[in-house]
């Protein structure tokens, strides 16, 4: 049965919005699955502009987040303000220090950090109404975020890899960390939270696409397809 | 037996750089055939920028091929006039619109275009070794340009998906034009050139992976692995 996925972007690149290789596997395993998916971005400027090529800031530079996405999704984007769950089955939310950056400001600020209201109301729209929500490489912080006992959630089970400064941030957020090797997916079935590490390992493309499958998977069995 | 693959992008976006699900593609199924690549891009601005939300051309802005580029290679990427054909066993020449406005001038100029001198140079030096090219999208029209008998060269045969203006530019370079469905490949085994249309048809992500799959596992049987 065909199932309708919210993806939510955020600029397009690693270091300074969504990564590339994460959010295209996304893409063609939701494709596979016979799926339709419409993807959204903040529409508000990133957080920074970083040259990928010399891993600089560039001072004075502005890119936006929905212009960016859309390089991604070859050009079909949504402002995520517009995202409503009620009409999606589930929600997938990449990863990139992009997402630690400009959905959050772990980056900048880890275990206090703060998510932006606009992804915070999209995480907890989909976790009442009892849809699966996936998560790749840094983005399951988010959900450690939203969820975790110390902002008065429920607590989750999320995965970022093996043990890190990372891990514990989520730990001291109320979230219970689970180790994961980077083909494989983490599966909390009581809050539907599927995460798989991603990048967060030193891997190699592929495996990043099977993780990244497998979290797709893991989805589909939540959703009983 | 392991091989080393040069991959040539030329920017981010498949409006104005390499269109990133074919990009992101390539490098999985390099990847996964356990095949090293390096990523190469001219150290040069893009013909220009265009927002991919709305699709206008952003007068007046600037963004360079290498460091866009970095954003697809996640930040491993070398200026393309340093390729050495000696050092690899095949090329890759992932396709969207920027191939046909970064790398050529086909966009604009279409059976009359001109290629990068890197470019050619890259092509020329693998097509002189008997190493294999592979092309995807509107990346063949290069190899048509570069090698077909309207440039003094042997002529070789190509796809671009179905019939097309492209096609029939392709014809007036002194190629052959072959059709060819989206999880399929072309093969020219006499100039070792192996092409597939990618988005150049109307299709799904998976689709185009399949397709850019295809054209890896060509490339494979060219190189006897």
């Amino acid at each position: 049965m065909s199932k309708r996925i919210a993806v939510v972007l955020a600029g397009s690149g690693r270091s300074d919005g969504r990564e590339i290789h994460e959010s295209v596997s996304v893409l063609v395993h939701l494709s596979r699955k016979g799926w339709a998916y419409r993807c959204f971005a903040p529409d508000a400027p990133q957080a920074e502009v970083v040259n990928h090529a010399t891993d600089t800031i560039e001072a004075g530079a502005t890119r936006h987040m929905l212009a960016e996405s859309a390089r991604i999704s070859r050009g079909d984007i949504t402002p995520l303000e517009r995202l409503d769950a009620a009409g999606f089955d589930a929600l997938v939310i990449p990863g990139g220090f992009g997402a630690a950056k400009n959905l959050c400001d772990f980056a900048s600020r880890g275990a206090a950090c703060t998510v932006r209201s606009d992804v915070s109301r999209a995480v907890k729209a989909f976790h009442a109404a009892a849809k699966p929500i996936g998560l790749c490489c840094i983005a399951p912080i988010i959900a450690a975020r939203v969820l975790g006992s110390a902002s008065g959630g429920p607590g989750c089970t999320i995965t970022l890899g093996g043990e890190s400064g990372a891990a514990a941030a989520a730990r001291a957020m109320g979230a219970t960390h689970q180790e994961c090797s980077v083909t494989q997916a983490c599966v909390d079935r009581v809050n539907k939270l599927v995460t798989t590490p991603a990048y967060m390992h030193d891997a190699r493309p592929h495996e990043v696409f099977d993780g990244i499958g497998a979290m797709v998977d893991q989805m589909g069995s939540l959703m009983g397809v």
